[in-house]
């Protein structure tokens, strides 16, 4: 068993193509023994967002704090605090801060994906 | 793409031996076409309590709400919201409420065991 909090956990900056002032953290994942699935959480600055794109996995999302939008294909989407998501395979997705504070969201994803 | 709040989720008492004022809600699951794994959420009351058992799936869990303690084996472990927590395949646990405001968490499993 491992208990945690987000504080403890390294970060690190996403640098690809398509992201915009976003980092990530892996409180629960493959180097803590999970066997299937991961849980990554991602904070997005004022103005930053995702990778607009598309990919075989699904993510199931919940958004922690802060507000923005999330594309479904090209379809802007309102989401705030207290979201849950289902993105689902192939669904062309992407994340974004059009709040003025960090947008923070937990994204769990199979551990190949992590 | 689905996006759901809690309190726009069906509630279900949870009738199982061991159990003791726990209720779950499922934001995100089969019946969503999550491919597989499911979100579930369980509030407990206080005082209330999950089963003390094992199985063969882990749990990816979250705390949303409140405090209380997780038995890993026969020991107690302090949680309160923010901590996440991984259980182990075949690992026995159990979430118990020891505070005065309900415990509500996230409980990500394999989508057979929704």
């Amino acid at each position: 068993m491992k208990i945690t909090r987000l504080e403890t956990c390294a970060v690190t900056p996403i640098d690809m193509e398509g992201v915009k002032d976003a980092i990530k953290q892996v409180p629960i994942g493959q180097a803590d023994g999970a066997p299937n699935f991961s849980i990554r959480v991602f904070t997005v600055g004022p103005g930053g967002h995702t990778p607009h794109h598309s990919h075989a996995s699904e993510h199931l999302n919940y958004i922690l704090e802060g507000s923005g939008e999330v594309m479904e294909g090209d379809t802007a989407r309102p989401i705030k605090s207290g979201d849950y998501i289902l993105v689902k395979p192939h669904e062309k997705h992407q994340y974004r801060n059009t709040g003025e504070t960090p947008l923070k969201f937990m994204c769990m994803v199979p551990k190949e994906y992590e």
